[in-house]
């Protein structure tokens, strides 16, 4: 693995394949357009996968779990053990990505890209923390510069091992404090500023909002000498939002279809396609999330989600959700009979 | 069966169940509320199946085709042809919702309540016309009011069918120019006026759009005598959505859970709710159709649907998609861990 190698050529898409699949769609026994944003979904795999007749019946999805330093400042409504006891409880099975995977019939790799405490992580852990917890972004860098490329290797790495057969990728996140890191750097990436993209995370009140905002204005004006997007994602971000972003471009790099959950991974999927834009292409969004911020996320990502169901949980729960539809999307373009096939008259 | 079964009452909700959901809800391993929506389904799911362990595995869904004497005044974009044609895709398996009721292991039940042509039915399907085609609502009723409790307990007498494993039942319709017969009689039960509620249906240009709107102006302006809201869709409605409102009243006054689809299948459900109040209670609301008329409908009925697609196909189609979420929702509540079977903490 080269050093810079989430700059090399992301995967091309296969346009002749999307236009056969939009030419199929005219043909079902159906008024054109009439399965709207399924019909457009089904045609955009169909590019994505090379393939007129796609399918994403196997899902592999990676929660990345991080610490953050900002935790310190009092950001969130949960005490910091949690990322930790999340982490086991991914791996038990009574999280709610767990039970979704399941339904799914998905894998679920479960990450420690940099917690703090690691006691009783099991085997099916993928055990790898660049370091304990990365720095309080109200008064440092997060992490240096290696330590990013670390990370973001780390999300390359899960990629890598995943099997031939992989359809379509969807990345998690846990890490108490992390919407505070997520919005830092989504300021520091332009895409607005922390009052308009700052939300209540986990559940924060009134008071607990205005001092977050403070702490993500401290984190954003604090000097630094950050010019490329890396050396903003290593200002601002986390070990998992990394590893995430790098697991994007992984995926991209790859050419495997990425499903994009909620705020936070929307923040990781933008730092994905600052670093290397052709990583836009690869991406399909889940979900609005209740989380204020995310919709100005999406627009800086030209984003168009397939749900709003106010789900504010993160890790992958929101992606996994909207799998189903696109499982919907892809059996009625491969199944679904022509006008011909089925002896219906087009016109009158 | 008594000429008035559908005036008498609905089933009972039980709001215990609810109640012990929400408090499951909250001692789940995830902030309070971050399931959103699926959070709200599947305690509503629980008092609507007294249990609090809610699931929707076991499906039926029922497609009532009809043909509309209004199809003659040009208001749609496919010849009348295609309702019959479209009745042996169902049973031939190459519709929509075909599609979609395989992938949902769901059994699909497709009813003739009165097509012009019945040629090439085969088994499968129940072939029980109310008489080929209804009246021309243009220029006259669309159906006696024995007609339409005769479409009522068609309706009716595919619930009674169902055996007892059924969790949820979804109703969908196929009729050339049905978009038309719903609009006027949403029109006479006050949800809007003609220009607001008229949509372009399968495909109708900005002319054929104005034609439509004088074609249900007409109709709603005829003289009649119409009083109750029987009378209202004897007058306005046709066979199918007439055996679509049976099929809503049965299942309320059977106490299952109905998943209500797009513009014309919401049209039969104000109409069941106007006939019968206590239908409300057991009707969920799948999608916001592209049909521009379904949110006024949805505001009447003061629903806020699952999914926004830009669907607008009927046959139940987008109720089909929309069953995956609520599957979803009753995972989540029924296999996640608690804080306390976890070991999570819940506070700082």
């Amino acid at each position: 693995m080269t050093e810079d190698w989430f700059l090399q050529d992301t995967a091309t898409v296969d346009s002749v394949s999307g236009d056969r699949a939009r030419k199929r769609q005219l043909s079902l026994t159906k008024p054109p357009g009439s399965l709207g944003r399924l019909e457009d979904h089904a045609i955009v795999l169909s590019s994505l996968q090379g393939r007129t007749d796609p399918a994403v019946d196997h899902v592999s999805i990676a929660v990345f779990a991080g610490d953050h330093g900002v935790a310190h400042e009092g950001v969130s409504a949960f005490p910091q053990v949690v990322t930790t006891e999340m982490v086991r409880n991914f791996v038990r099975g009574g999280a709610a990505i767990s039970v979704l995977a399941k339904k799914l019939s998905a894998d679920l790799t479960v990450v420690n890209a940099g917690t703090i405490h690691r006691d009783g992580f099991g085997k099916p852990v993928v055990d790898r923390p660049v370091a304990r917890g990365c720095g309080n972004i109200a008064i440092e860098p997060a992490m240096t510069r290696e330590q990013c490329i670390q990370a973001l290797s780390l999300g390359k790495a899960i990629v890598d091992g995943y099997g031939r057969n992989c359809e379509l990728v969807i990345g998690g996140e846990m890490g108490i404090a992390n919407t505070t890191s997520a919005t830092a750097l989504a300021v520091a990436m332009g895409a607005g500023d922390p009052r308009s993209l700052a939300g209540p995370g986990t559940g924060l009140d009134d008071a607990g909002m205005e001092h977050k905002i403070a702490v993500i204005e401290k984190a954003v004006s604090r000097p630094s000498t950050r010019t490329q997007p890396v050396d903003i994602l290593a200002d601002l971000g986390g070990f998992e939002i990394a590893a995430l972003t790098g697991y994007y471009l992984a995926a991209a790099q790859r050419g495997v279809a990425i499903l994009v959950d909620g705020f936070i991974a929307s923040v990781a999927a933008l730092a994905a396609s600052r670093i290397n834009p052709g990583t836009r292409d690869w991406l399909l969004f889940s979900h609005t999330s209740a989380e204020p911020g995310h919709r100005r996320i999406l627009e800086s990502l030209h984003a168009e989600p397939l749900l709003c169901l106010e789900m504010r949980l993160g890790e992958g729960s929101g992606a996994a959700v909207a799998v189903d539809l696109l499982r919907s999307a892809c059996a009625l373009q491969n199944e679904m009979a022509t006008f011909a096939e089925a002896g219906v008259s087009t016109d009158g």
